[in-house]
């Protein structure tokens, strides 16, 4: 079916964002068998907006819009659909409600410009948002599907994976397509194309790389007529990429290396702490990213200056002779966590984050000092990329060898 | 004047790639003047593109088109316009010597579907590619500018440079168009949106509002024919704009709160220490974000039980009476990062990130307390949103609030 989309924002004709929304969805549109053959960016113009809508309707089978769905003046979509369609705006008493309820948690009164968003056409159902208050349109009419989709990408996709692809997946799709990710660290994403490839140009199922920033992702794609097949056709490509891959696989599809070291430090009844220098505190604040951490995570400390770590009673002749940025250093770091806050394990975690080399040491150069009062273990890596980068590598870097030390 | 800007290849409609091209063109395009009404992505089909192509040619005065001049089958973009304009592609013989004259340099023969890249419409002027094989076209006709540019974003923004930009300035500019960002914390999007709608409607300076995760953005953007007149008008429209949301704006353009905090530091001369509870280290970890924030920043402490809230000197008393999540405790967290790390300013940050509500406080809930050795102060906020989002609100709000008391 001849799909289309139109992406409605000024912000995009500005320069200002890159179209990511586009991008995703034409990612995802293979998945349904549905063929792309126009992406439309307006800005917010109702006239220009209209018309492009018009051109669509009668072009495409499907046509998904994303933005134009907040509670301003600079909103447009749901006025410009309704004027497409000929249909009478109205105001939704249900969502009306859930919206005054919503506020009312808060403690805001709900601005009434809010109201905005509560309005529907008779021919549209409403979708669910669930990052925010901007619900979706599904439309039916004419043998045509139009979908409104909020802008921001995060309520985007959310709205997409559970809303939209569902029930665009019964509408459309006479096979079932599944997939699994396996996600890599320790490898770049050309090594894993490299050692992957045999399988990169595939069929069914498909394999295709992904650089994140917890490492390089795989994705098998299987596309068959039951969901039974499908799955027995992605556990065979599974079991070749792990075999290929084995120890540099840490999880899979929704897994988070922070949740999986959190479900192993539960598992054994062990507690952690950190101390991290450079990383800034980088580190437990993706630890305590997992909801209910504190059943493992105690506290960490950020020591950034030669003062605080001296506070924190690091002795000050094992920098002189090692440099902040060192193995000596960094298993004193898990050392001296694990002894203050009276956890299992401490882990010390420091780096050069740029923008310039600290004690010759280069841009990226991280070490990870691991202590369960029984061994004492470092490990030094260099990571390309600029400073925020760099932090959130040697994070990553950290939950890896935790992980690994607790399997 | 109406400008549209065309991106041509079945890569960006399969999402493979993000189409960086059209938001390049589209942040190059204000400092025209020109104003950018659509951007249309379409696949290598013949048929598809020429409708876009007629449709652009109706509507818009200038049009760039990106992409379909490579040498192989797939690339119609001459083609296409061609047939727009009704001319007959010819070969251009000083152009083929051009091209047998590189291969011959590169020891290779030219392959005979180079020629393609050779052909050229009567109305149509030849731009050289400083990086590339694919020549672009300039065509002017019936009051229409019409460029093709080649894909490789590369190839494009140096033509785009050295070639359209300058003929674009002796064409186009009579206009220029100016942008200044205002930054807004503590208020909703939809409050920002009512408290500026009188000018919202504005034509020039236009006003619009853009919801980040540091708060709400006012952009002001004017058009007029001197960059000082342009300037003039910013001026005025924010002196409006700085009437009525006055201590909400933090800062403009490219400022973040965590660099504005860290400029007023290092100019009073002052140093900071952090305590943190369930924001889990975030703050500590924004403000190192900033290259050199050693210069003012200590350390933190991250206190996720009691057990390292004990560890760091925390009376149990105060907590066992007034909870975790209180004015007393994030004073008393300010109090101990400053005694601690022995610094000018300590600062205090806990909440309720949720899944669930604590000590019958609802998720959403902050307190954010500062001690800077002569008051103690707090302050109790309250967020709508996830895990994630609370606890980036809440780092914003102990920003915000530190950059008031330093001002």
């Amino acid at each position: 079916m001849k799909t289309e989309i139109i992406s409605i924002g000024t912000e995009l004709l500005l320069g200002e964002i890159t179209n990511t929304n586009s991008a995703y969805l034409a990612s995802q549109l293979p998945l349904l068998g549905l063929d792309l053959n126009f992406i439309s960016t307006v800005g917010d113009n109702q006239y220009r907006l209209i018309e492009t809508l018009k051109q669509a309707w009668q072009r495409s089978d499907i046509i998904i819009t994303t933005g134009g769905l907040g509670p301003t003046q600079d909103d447009i979509t749901r006025e410009a659909v309704a004027e497409l369609l000929g249909e009478e705006p109205m105001i939704d008493s249900t969502l009306v409600q859930k919206f005054e309820e919503l506020f009312k948690y808060y403690k805001i009164e709900m601005p009434p410009s809010n109201i905005k968003q509560a309005t529907v056409i008779p021919s549209a159902k409403i979708i669910q948002n669930p990052q925010g208050t901007a619900p979706g349109w599904w439309i039916e009419r004419d043998n045509r599907v139009l979908i409104t989709m909020p802008g921001p990408p995060r309520e985007m996709q959310l709205m997409w994976t559970k809303e939209i692809l569902p029930r665009l997946q019964q509408k459309v799709a006479s096979s079932v397509i599944v997939s699994k990710t396996l996600k890599i660290f320790g490898l770049t994403e050309a090594e894993v194309d490299e050692r992957a490839s045999p399988f990169l140009s595939a069929t069914n199922p498909t394999l295709a790389t992904y650089a994140k920033t917890d490492g390089i992702y795989l994705r098998i794609t299987a596309k068959t007529d039951s969901e039974d097949k499908a799955k027995e056709l992605i556990a065979k490509r599974e079991a070749d990429i792990r075999a290929i891959f084995n120890d540099y696989i840490w999880g899979m599809d929704s897994d988070s290396l922070e949740s999986i070291v959190g479900t192993l430090l539960t598992a054994k009844g062990l507690s952690l702490a950190t101390m991290e220098s450079y990383t800034g505190g980088l580190l437990a604040s993706v630890i305590t990213n997992v909801p209910g951490s504190s059943k493992y995570f105690r506290g960490g400390l950020v020591a950034y200056t030669d003062e605080a770590r001296t506070a924190f009673g690091f002795d000050p002749q094992l920098i002189s002779r090692y440099g902040t940025v060192s193995t000596e250093v960094v298993e004193a770091m898990a050392t001296i966590s694990r002894e203050k806050l009276g956890t299992s394990i401490g882990v010390g975690l420091t780096g050069v984050m740029g923008p310039t080399e600290t004690e010759g040491k280069p841009v990226g150069t991280i070490f990870v000092g691991l202590n369960d009062g029984q061994r004492r273990q470092s490990f030094a890596k260099n990571y390309p990329g600029n400073r925020l980068q760099v932090k959130q590598r040697a994070v990553t870097s950290a939950l890896f060898e935790l992980r690994r030390i607790l399997l």
